[in-house]
């Protein structure tokens, strides 16, 4: 199976996976809006890492779906927060409207909290496996999304906006914590999954999830709103430091590609791992 | 130990626990306004009710002090968050500014979001016992905490106040999952750390919920400001419909005290249950 039809399967799997745990909890006038919040046609770039790991570590998909569902469900919970006029105030999230817009911004607040609630309640279901992986999963979850991991990027993403001025080493820091932990957490939890060190993959994601950023910041600048679905050069209308502003386009996409290539051989002790180097021409390449 | 002193005692002992495991973190620009969200003076009930609950099963407080202080965690990201303009608007809480004003709106946004992220984190720490019985305290707090709990307790609060109109089965179904389901859950982790079953205390935590709320609206109505920490008849002057304005407020006392009844009845399997028939009675003559 090729990388389009993989990913495919991976967000039709964890999208099938959301729909179901939704429809089978009463979450009362949240269900639409959290639907919505969720369930908006995401890349589901985290859930395949999860998945596509976990099948390298020879996990079986029911096992590992949860873990991909979880993480899909922190970073829509970002999202949904990131989005509320007192932070990013994006009114657009994939072409559709966020959900501050669509409902309210209590409701948003809501939705983004009861997000997070979900994934560890989800991680901690019996069909993930031994309940030693299953904490290990949840922990170091909670670490990665808490205010050591993305709510701290956030946070110093905001103060640094506020202060005007960001070297590159304060950009890959804000980064590492904002966007860098979540997708390390993805591929880490392939090897977590199966009680393996997931160290190789920490440093093939991290690698990837630096790239991803860059490639980020170069559609900002290159991309079309129609394409990315989301309103476009706002960093540079808000004065903001990315690494395009910092290292120049040219600059920013060959330190795009010198990601990548320290992402692909960080895969030298697996084999079977086309998926995840496509993945990861995939970062750099991609539109939107 | 009377009930007094033992309330003090499990005051100092989660917060010196919630102060040293925030201090052992690096939240960088958010561990101001997350200690001025969690360490506000709060009569930390959850957290007694934890410890008691725990040391009625034998538990040592050693492995019970993460679930209290996880529990402590979740009740402030929920304050934090109602605080917010877009929910309660409130800039008083335990006579200090609420965190969005002595910050900003994002800030509180934030340190909720990583308020609780920490309790799960804390809540699979090795100290708290076997895996499987971390497991179960994070998905049992995961769902009481979520929008099938206290999220969603608080959305249906906001929409029935939108509307204008509830009788008491709405409140209270509003009130069980709002603050009704961390409560159960406070008093059910102490035999859930036993690896027992937890009914009785869940019975006893219900009746004890709603006495509780009961006595914040009787607070609201005769309480004043200064002792309460907080702005009062807010409920009345938003015309929301309330225990003491559905029940009168005889009525509503009288409820309050046959739900101690109740609460106090469940406890009839345990032996040296002192501190917790205090509580009930506590919860019920409290004016703050």
């Amino acid at each position: 199976m090729g990388f389009a039809n993989a990913l495919q399967k991976a967000r039709i799997d964890v999208e099938t996976c959301l729909t179901r745990e939704i429809e089978n909890r009463d979450f009362g006038p949240l269900a639409a809006p959290i639907t919505h919040g969720v369930l908006n046609g995401g890349k589901r770039l985290r859930a395949f890492l999860v998945l596509e790991a976990a099948r390298l570590h020879d996990v079986s998909l029911g096992r590992a779906l949860f873990a991909a569902a979880a993480i899909e469900c922190i970073h829509a919970y970002s999202l949904v927060h990131d989005d509320l006029p007192c932070m990013d105030d994006d009114d657009l999230r994939r072409g559709q409207p966020t959900v501050h817009i669509k409902w309210d911004e209590a409701t948003a607040v809501l939705v983004g909290d009861g997000l997070q609630s979900l994934a560890f309640e989800m991680l901690t279901d019996i069909s993930v496996g031994a309940a030693d992986i299953r904490c290990d999963l949840v922990q170091s979850l909670a670490k990665a999304s808490g205010s050591e991991g993305m709510v701290l990027g956030q946070a110093l993403d905001i103060a640094a906006e506020a202060v005007g001025t960001a070297d590159v080493d304060q950009i890959l820091a804000i980064q590492s914590a904002k966007t860098g932990a979540l997708i390390q957490w993805s591929a880490e939890a392939g090897a977590r999954l199966a009680g393996e060190d997931p160290s190789a993959l920490g440093i093939y994601a991290k690698h990837l999830g630096l790239a991803f950023q860059i490639q980020d910041d170069i559609i900002d600048v290159e991309g079309s709103e129609a394409e990315a679905g989301k309103r476009l050069k706002k960093d540079e209308d808000a004065g903001k430091a990315t690494f395009v502003t910092l290292l120049g386009l040219e600059g920013a996409k060959a330190r795009a590609r010198s990601e990548v290539d320290a992402a692909l051989s960080a895969l030298d002790p697996y084999q079977g791992a086309e998926l995840l180097i496509e993945l990861a021409e995939f970062v750099i390449s991609r539109r939107m």
